[in-house]
């Protein structure tokens, strides 16, 4: 019986953007009806290697599927100068909840992209304006392109203003996408000033003030990912409706863990989890002015639920690699 | 850059008994040392499936070498009759703690045999009698073979007696073995009457009478791995030597965890931890007489040991399946 590996080719071509958003945000709607399993990310801290590693195992049953799996990731910052290698590896193992065999080996760098952009998408569809047609990009990095990829998914993006102070990464982008969209180079502001903001830095000051954005603007906050960091202005934070992915990993790692530990931010100032949104126990964005923020950390859920589209499109496509990795059930 | 792919044979060729044991033996020192990280058990439970899901991430530095990665394993004991699936499937993803990198993916099945033998042999190095030739196993099921491989590596074996109430299972193991061995069926007595004993069943009910054992046998007590499960009567642990992997997985799922839950048995009565034995901070076994047990709950540093040994072997031999998984560093 064959497990199937999925290399990060493979993960790019299967995780199909459309099927991915759809398969995040029932995971954000099972999340929020309790019917997940996601115990905390255990870590293991190597200063002397100035990298940890996590692992994040979950479990998710949207009514229409279910699906377990383990991620094991690392954030290794001295990767690219040192070692030539990303500071972020991941390897997804997906596995049948029923009998625990493994389904599927694939490649977790590329798919953590995919389930991040695909969140942002979720949320820009609650929260964003009907008829949003400019994004900005604050950070260039390689998350932006699924950003960008993801949110234009689901709302008409015609202009793009990226913003990034290493010039070299903002022409990257730009030749990239300037065949498809109005891309510009543009200020923080000129990004904020976009119907979307997206914010995909490692910055532990704010960056974005209150001033740099519209009065409609809706902003998924991305880059936050540890306690300490956070890319937007306090007073911009305080007048916006505020939406987390999750409590717990939100108040100590996410955009809002700083001002919250501070007690800037208190639990009135959070306005609903995207699960709620979702679920539509909380309503979504009803007008056409007001700030909305979206705090996401990433939910093992989400990667679960990309690695469930991946694996199905691959196999159904009959594509990937079978591996006899168990040595189990051949006798069937 | 290629991730090395292990499969069930792989495993069972490159995770020689000798290195693996060595390789053990160093990770109890490390974890007595304070050389290791282990975050608890994470588990998923699945009551609809009647099965679970446990992560068990872990780096351990011996000085020599060091080592970091994760098994994702399960325990779904419909498996064999519904899905002609063993109960119990593993896949271990070993990384380079420097980068991160994983280095090889490999079956965590056959890996969790040979590392629970390891431990065995390692126990028994310390706790037997010097030239213990008579080995008892009680459960022969699929881990009592390794328990022979591995514990003939560090005693002179010669004589075998198998207890088990399935015959065919008794029947299977001693024509496995009656070429090398004198193997022959037996009473839980005759098996507990050796020199060594190891039990290896799930019973919840003592099996093992403080009668059915040799004043001089050292025993592996394996089968306990959760709550309410014990193989030996309160009796005989009340006036054996103890010496436990590690407190909390003991108390909590090993042997002891019924009677020392009960108060039958308290800390007084644990007179090691297997680390202890292997840095010499407590002493071996220095007579011939007196009744030692080792409560094996089974670490995951075990598993990250045994991965070492598999994947270096591998790698010499230029076995294995290189697979480019993650594609990433490819300019190097």
């Amino acid at each position: 019986m064959n497990t199937l590996l999925l290399d990060s080719d493979d993960v790019d071509e299967y995780a199909a953007l459309g099927d991915v958003i759809d398969a995040v945000e029932q995971a954000f709607g099972a999340f929020e009806r309790g019917d997940t399993q996601m115990p905390a990310k255990s870590y293991i801290e190597l200063p002397q290697y100035n990298g940890d590693f996590r692992s994040m195992p979950a479990y998710l049953d949207t009514g229409a599927w279910d699906a377990a799996g383990l991620k094991w990731v690392n954030v290794h910052p001295d990767n690219p100068v040192d070692h030539d290698l990303p500071t972020v590896l991941g390897t997804m193992i997906y596995s049948d909840p029923e009998t625990a065999f493994p389904l599927a080996i694939m490649d977790g760098t590329t798919l953590t992209m995919k389930r991040t952009g695909a969140a942002s998408a979720v949320a820009t569809d609650y929260l964003a304006i009907e008829d949003a047609s400019s994004l900005g990009i604050v950070g260039a990095g390689v998350q932006s392109y699924t950003q960008l990829e993801a949110i234009s998914e689901i709302r008409p993006i015609e202009d793009i203003v990226v913003s990034d102070l290493d010039e070299e990464r903002v022409q990257r982008f730009v030749d990239a996408y300037d065949d498809r969209f109005d891309v510009r180079a543009g200020s923080i502001a000129d990004a904020g000033h976009c119907d979307i903001l997206t914010t995909v830095t490692p910055s532990s000051e704010p960056i974005v003030g209150a001033d740099d954005v519209a009065g409609h603007t809706h902003i998924n906050a991305i880059g936050a990912d540890a306690a300490g960091k956070h890319e937007l202005a306090d007073a911009l934070l305080e007048t916006a409706t505020i939406v987390i992915d999750d409590h717990e990993q939100c108040t100590h790692s996410g955009e809002i863990n700083v001002p919250y530990g501070e007690g800037v931010l208190t639990d009135a100032d959070i306005d609903a989890e995207i699960g709620e949104l979702v679920t539509g126990s909380k309503p979504a964005r009803t007008t056409d002015t007001g700030v909305t923020v979206f705090d996401s950390t990433g939910l093992a859920i989400q990667d679960i639920a990309a690695a469930h589209v991946v694996y199905e499109r691959a196999l159904e496509a009959g594509e990937g690699h079978p591996f006899d990795l168990v040595g189990a059930g051949d006798s069937t």
